[in-house]
């Protein structure tokens, strides 16, 4: 196989990326050498090699305890619990949490037999305590409420306050737009004003 | 900024990804890094360093001239102009050409500054001569059309035969479906059966 059509198929391979799209993507960077893909060839390498998971709390980083656990002026006293990294990086665009966070690595999921030992869950149950606000920002799924339930009844025992997001009608969300459980826990959850 | 952002913001510039999908995909890769991350970053570099332009038709391979330029078995006297490699590749995957091809890098345009002498077209004529059969497989649009007939009217004192692509309705195309200029194109060039 030529160099060209190894490429290929492994930006194939990318979330987002077809065959078809990875033809253009190779296109792309060919026409682009000096300016995008001899630097991605290098930004690939520099961060398999340099980027590895917090032993902390299992956000990735080129640092061990991660920028986040480092920083003095982030809240050691809430936790913010998430599934994925993706879901850190929500948060952290949105700009509305100083805490620290866990990262779970995914959800409990019997079909694909995902148990509490393939999560980051017991060292997430060592960072608790009475001082701690433990916050459970798993998404809205059946898969995520079950890891938050399991969660909460493994972290009772520690002491800490346990939250969760709320849920209901999204910012800038038509209610003709939204599924039954969106309306009927945002009806639950009304709030008087 | 961090190897993880300088990731990100290159492989958001690939087309068909935007920061969002680029987010996924960086993290989709740190999770492989053996099976997808560094064969991709070897890939890159491999292809940035081998991958040349035919300096025959302007094809992209690792040798000069292009594979498809060096195989004896096909038709040296009939050659297939297109605008992009891409339309080279949607060629080949067809299996219905079996000559040479000649990549022009794009199509005439004034508004973007594209006259003849951007475009690999003196190559193309130095190719052409009495025996050879020149197929204008440029797209039906109106700069590939105007670079079509730029290119026949050059062409024509070298004695080639010259033909283009039929327009009319796709195969497996709906009627109902099509836009009208393509109806129109189908309707004038009708066959008797």
């Amino acid at each position: 196989m030529s160099e060209l059509d190894t490429l290929i198929q492994l930006l194939a391979r990318l979330p987002g990326l077809g065959p078809r799209s990875a033809r253009r993507a190779a296109l792309f960077l060919l026409k682009r050498r000096e300016q995008v893909m001899q630097p991605l060839a290098a930004a690939l390498g520099a961060a398999a090699a340099a980027v590895r998971p917090c032993a902390t709390c299992g956000n990735l980083d080129t640092a061990d305890p991660c920028a986040i656990c480092r920083d003095p002026e982030r809240d050691a006293s809430a936790i913010c619990v998430v599934e994925d990294l993706a879901d850190l990086w929500a948060l952290e665009r949105s700009g509305a949490f100083r805490g620290r966070y866990h990262v779970l690595g995914g959800t409990l999921s019997a079909l694909d037999g995902v148990g509490p030992e393939e999560l980051n869950i017991a060292r997430l149950l060592a960072r608790l305590g009475p001082e701690i606000e433990l916050i459970l920002a798993l998404n809205a799924t059946v898969e995520g409420q079950t890891t938050a339930h399991y969660i909460a009844e493994r972290a009772a025992p520690t002491g800490a306050r346990m939250s969760r997001l709320a849920q209901g009608v999204p910012i800038g969300g038509e209610l003709d737009y939204l599924d039954e459980g969106t309306l009927t826990a945002a009806l639950k959850a009304r709030r008087e004003m």
